[in-house]
């Protein structure tokens, strides 16, 4: 059997620098290097076991990237858009740390700890909502773990989030501005602790400036898919009384204006629209979307800096990292018709 | 230490049953069952080791999902909104088998080598465009393996792909039969081998058939963004003499579509263009964007069942899989005027 040890001495390096190459930690190691231990590798059919690395050192260098089944989402969410942007970086950036990705959607709390003790997980990655149990047990473990999206009440815990109340509260208030008065809420179901409830909050408090008093019979909870965008779009054609609409993504919203277009009312004429997210689709919406604009890419990267930072037991300077949203104007609001 | 076998002779089922419920094949075990187990491995703090059983087993149950990394590419296809509808389904699936998903972007096929034996990975699914040379050693590593989108010349690989060619021809016939005799087609980078030099061979049969020679100059090359689309549109209004054009993504089409409509070109009335994919996004474009549907969340399905039966041995009737594709019609093609 051909050792770590056989290769670096063939080599003339050390053993930490064929388990750089090993395992792609490439900005290490000259190019050149790079290349002469590969030949060796090959030449000698060394193959590294990662199972026996594992049990050695009591760890698996295998990051998991974990998301919540709910009875409402027996697929996983790993196929959301906002998740594989974050994957994307995430994969990339633990790439180049020499760390594996593990992807996994797990329904209770005791899959998760099962998950990353059998595995011997090095760090873990939360993304979405999960119930307080989730994060005791996240805790419990004793790893690096960061979580994404994730409302928690620990000031232990590294997160990475957005101004969701704030970017609820100035969509909000540009319709108001605009001077609309009656303003649907739009998003799928609020779930107590979600980013859905903290853009609802702000919603409320932009109304309540304005003096106007929260109705719930404005809040319309749909899935987000096109599909259900476009059969809302419909049914508020028909509400003459609301003349904006927020909507808590920009699927739903734009939807929600094929929708409200199938139904021969215009956007802006007719009523307003206003999404979340800045997705590229509310570019090419007509007219473009006015949309809240957040960084879904920059999420994974800070979520793998910080999560990078803890198995480098580097100090953390900013465990909250909470993430600004800003309006982008387009083309979907002016003043209502008087 | 509590081993498998500790916990069956207490739950008083096989160790099989209890290696069901710990990886999670939940199908193979009643509720009831599982819920008693679950609580005889919290009370007696029973972890599984997967590196031990890596090790006993010389295999890991953990599938590999390779993208391939290019110089062009430099982060990895996983955020592709394409991967993203496989890796949902590829998670769910081969979850419910007591499988983990292990995502990996790859420059060298010594990596993919590499990453396979020293994982002793179960299985692997390759996305997208490799080289000969990934072919042959993913071959060699003698472990199941099915190719999505990869054009290979091997009938004892699995794989699953699309129309491709054909998607290209009716396409660019759909054009013809509207009376377009100029026409575009734009795409990314066109490499030997891929997915979109057969769309390419499909839009020039097509011409071919019509007695119009391949004209180079009319291949527009842009990667897939909305914004690089847009540019695209800004050069092609410019283009009197283009009434048509067949774009290769939904997403490149509908950012010309954006930059045509910026420069005053009115689509279908001054310019038709045709997409390909059938994203969403196609029904919310103004007009709705004419496209060749795919159904891309069926191919990680049938791709990941291709997996599963060769890794139950069981039998696998149709090692080549091509998915179907059709024309739909929305409203971005019309004649040109005269």
């Amino acid at each position: 059997m051909v050792t770590l040890k056989d290769i670096a001495a063939e080599a003339g390096v050390s053993i930490t620098t064929v388990s750089n190459v090993v395992h792609n930690r490439k900005s290490r190691v000259s190019p050149e290097l790079v290349a002469k231990i590969w030949k060796i590798i090959e030449r000698e059919h060394y193959v590294p076991s990662m199972s026996a690395r594992s049990l050695a050192n009591d760890q698996s260098c295998i990051i998991g990237v974990i998301t919540h089944l709910t009875p409402q989402n027996t697929g996983s969410t790993v196929g959301d858009p906002f998740l594989s942007s974050f994957v994307d970086s995430i994969e990339k950036q633990t790439r180049d740390e020499g760390y594996y990705l593990m992807i996994r959607a797990v329904e209770e709390a005791k899959e998760l700890s099962a998950l990353s003790r059998s595995w011997r997980l090095s760090g873990l990655i939360l993304t979405g909502m999960f119930q307080d149990d989730f994060f005791r047990t996240t805790k419990e473990l004793g790893i690096p773990y960061v979580l994404i999206d994730s409302y928690v009440d620990d000031p232990d815990a590294c997160c990475v989030g957005l101004e969701d109340e704030k970017g609820g509260y100035i969509a909000t208030k540009h319709l108001l501005e605009n001077g609309h008065r009656v303003i649907a809420f739009a998003s799928p179901s609020v779930r107590p602790g979600g980013v859905i409830e903290k853009r609802l909050i702000g919603y409320r408090r932009a109304l309540a400036e304005y003096g106007i008093s929260y109705d719930p019979s404005l809040v319309f909870t749909q899935e987000i898919s096109v599909e259900e965008g476009k059969q809302l779009g419909r049914l508020l054609a028909a509400k003459k009384e609301i003349t904006g609409i927020f909507a808590s993504a920009d699927i739903l919203a734009a939807g929600i204006m094929a929708g409200l277009s199938e139904s021969d009312v215009s956007v802006p004429q007719d009523k307003s629209v206003v999404g979340f997210d800045d997705l590229y689709l509310s570019q090419l919406t007509i007219p473009g979307l006015t949309t809240i604009h957040q960084d879904a890419g920059q999420k994974g990267i800070l979520a793998t800096e910080m999560l990078l930072k803890q198995l480098r037991r580097e100090p953390i300077a900013e465990k909250n990292i909470i993430l600004p949203v800003h309006l982008v104007k387009r083309g979907s609001v002016q003043p209502p018709k008087r």
